[in-house]
């Protein structure tokens, strides 16, 4: 059995649900939404992530002896809600953005249907996983698309949290990268893999010849052998005399990049290894990447920014309540009226309009509770953007899993063809296309 | 049994073991380094976070039959490897700067002594787990010389991965916070949670004041209501007609917080809750708690800005071989030479100078191998600031679980005091002490 993530949470959660089974109000029927109020960062459009590991969280969402026992220990909650914790289990209804689908302002990102204590208890890890991996995500879409053709690996482990590094790797994968180096995101997620030595394996041996010769010997000449320990024109020189021309490859991880790799390159032709590939590593981020876009690179091998979101680590993304019945069973919207964190009460419903393939705004039908909403009639056409993760307690698989990060990785590449030209561009900027709310 | 850590690792390191176990360097004495270039983000100090988690992720590095089996069949090594992995137990020696300690540029943070294929396959997890505990409690610390006296709780999960929110959570409370929303980082680590309400709580209800009835009877007037829902004048003034003038405290976590603290604590006071406590919590960092110091707030709940670092999400630690035995069992030092990167090479014994009771410089004595270096003759009375976790594989349990958090946490308190005036400044500026090398 896998370790509980019901712990992973606010305190606050069992309070208000502690308070709320006492006077009546934790069964009301309610909708919760999880949405961002702009796009941190100044963004032009952002990326989902995360919602297949919230799925495997939510079958690892239960209240087990250990976890009753810390909350009675401490007393953070009284004998019923304990008794009703341990009898936890979500029988609601979830509904959002498929992973790698683009979001905007307002985008109804995950719609928890449920009775308030069941759907508030999962406020803070569904934000967590959501902050988290659309975060990465969004920034990995933007080097995808500066990198252009060129492959790019995820390897920025080193730089996160060593379970985040995990999540880091997949939300990389779903927004266009091909490979991570992370073998846990490989067991776990079934991203390919990738990596051959760092700089301690030449400093091991006695020169770099001998490192060359050993790495060579284990892996064979199509290995990548790392040039810049100590002279990089002298590594290039020894690497293709130990290898021959049929190199696989040379990777560089310092250095004034475009200078370095066109220096190579010329070096590496001239030696006769015309095929040998090039592979930079040096603190690459989407500017960096766009700045090689002329240079004789074939491969970006990108860490700390892409795991840490490039300047913006979590999304800011919310989880709010929207909507709720009142004590004679009739949906209310409400909304916090806070001057500078107001929102919009109400369920949603999200379509996406096009003009010849492209995205040209978001819309956003309000109604006040639980009713499904139709394409709104003044946008015919317009494509539906939410779909039904669980109903009535029930996961669908086909999002989970290696499966779940396939389809998300495929509908990351479709959508991304949507975007309109001006979406593209790395400068900071409004979003790429308008939110528009109407009414269901 | 706890899930394995042994994935959490980048390929690389065990393609590098294939190669060493072949071609018989992987059973060379090595001594590895951990620690920063420079402090990021223009810190004027450091704080070490982490290495008690890495210790409990020490005892769970073991590759079992799951691991094997996806390295196996993903042919990441050849058989002889997976045997040699099977067998896996580190035996080496680890010694560091204490967890709460300050650093410094060129701080040897952690030092691992062993055979290079032991040393080597640690260092992605070294690294992922300093490299963001560190981060966090560098911000944390620079918080709380902020807030002074005023008490500080982190809130900042839903804002950090799920796993990495509870270590985020830890390393703010070593540096000098008082509390986490996070029920986890309760559990595992025995730090004190606390939270009541959140806007949802105020929504569920017909009106604030059903709300705030119902928390009182679930919690008491000595709770803390959140007033700013609505009307935050109107709030306040119905927590107290509801509480009474014994009302614990109220929560804002939205406006221009001077100005609002300060009405809120007239009209409290008008109202006759002088002893009701103002909270605040609203996108709060080092620079906004600095900007409410004059302001009547007792105490800061901080989100974002801790957990992602402040700016800093990463402490961007390396982790490099700095000597080894060459074939003949002399000790060598080596180093990376690339101009951008050079690190120094040997391992380094490490001592803080004072000067009534006030740090001036970061000692760093450089020997080739393995033998322990002795105070420098030049620096008598300078503070060594190197303890050790694991001899010969046994790990020493004082460093680990609820008692090394309150023992790390003790002693960044202490060493807090030792920091020079301009170190406590928030502005970036080089480090606040200088690191000397010297030879051993």
């Amino acid at each position: 059995m896998r370790a509980s993530t019901a712990l992973l949470t606010d305190r606050y959660e069992l309070t208000m649900i502690d308070a709320a089974l006492r006077d009546g109000t934790g069964d009301r029927p309610c909708v919760f939404e999880l949405f961002g109020r702009r796009l941190s960062g100044g963004r032009r459009f952002g990326v989902v992530a995360g919602t297949g590991r919230l799925l495997a969280a939510l079958r690892d969402f239960r209240f087990d002896d250990d976890e009753l026992a810390f909350l009675r220990d401490g007393k953070v909650v009284d004998a019923a809600t304990l008794d009703w914790l341990a009898a936890y289990r979500f029988t609601g209804t979830i509904t959002g953005y498929r992973e790698g689908e683009l979001y905007f302002p307002g985008s109804p990102v995950l719609t928890v249907e449920s009775t308030f204590a069941e759907g508030v208890v999962l406020e803070t890890l569904a934000l967590s996983i959501l902050n988290h991996d659309s975060a990465v995500a969004t920034a990995a879409a933007r080097m995808a698309v500066a990198a252009g053709d060129r492959p790019l690996a995820e390897m920025g482990s080193r730089r996160a949290g060593e379970r985040s590094a995990v999540a880091a790797a997949r939300a990389a994968y779903i927004a266009g990268f091909g490979a991570t180096s992370n073998l846990e995101a490989g067991r776990t997620w079934g991203i390919p893999t990738m990596g051959t030595a760092a700089h301690a394996w030449t400093l091991l041996h006695e020169t770099e010849e001998d490192a060359f010769r050993a790495q060579i010997a284990a892996l064979g000449v199509e290995t990548t052998l790392l040039v810049d320990t100590y002279d990089i024109r002298q590594g290039v020189e020894t690497a293709v005399r130990v290898a021959g021309t049929g190199l696989g490859g040379v990777r560089i991880d310092s250095g004034d990049l475009p200078i370095v790799a066109a220096e190579v390159r010329v070096q590496l032709d001239e030696l006769g290894a015309t095929a040998t590939r090039i592979t930079v590593t040096s603190d690459l981020d989407e500017y960096a990447i766009a700045a090689l876009a002329a240079s004789p690179v074939d491969s970006y091998g990108v860490g700390t920014s892409v795991v840490t979101g490039s300047g913006t680590p979590t999304s800011g993304m919310v989880y709010k309540l929207v909507a709720r019945q009142d004590a004679d069973g009739a949906w209310v919207s409400v909304a916090k009226a806070s001057t500078d964190k107001a929102s919009k009460g109400g369920r949603k419903a999200a379509f996406r309009t096009l003009e010849r393939g492209t995205a040209t705004s978001e819309i956003i039908a309000i109604s006040d509770g639980f009713e499904a909403v139709d394409t709104p009639d003044e946008h015919p056409g317009a494509r539906p953007l939410q779909v039904r993760f669980v109903v009535d307690g029930e996961i669908d698989p086909a999002f989970e899993g290696p499966a779940g990060v396939e389809a998300a990785r495929a509908h990351h590449a479709e959508v991304r063809e949507e975007l309109p030209v001006r979406a593209l561009a790395l400068s900071r900027s409004d979003p790429a296309i308008p939110t528009i709310y109407v009414d269901a």
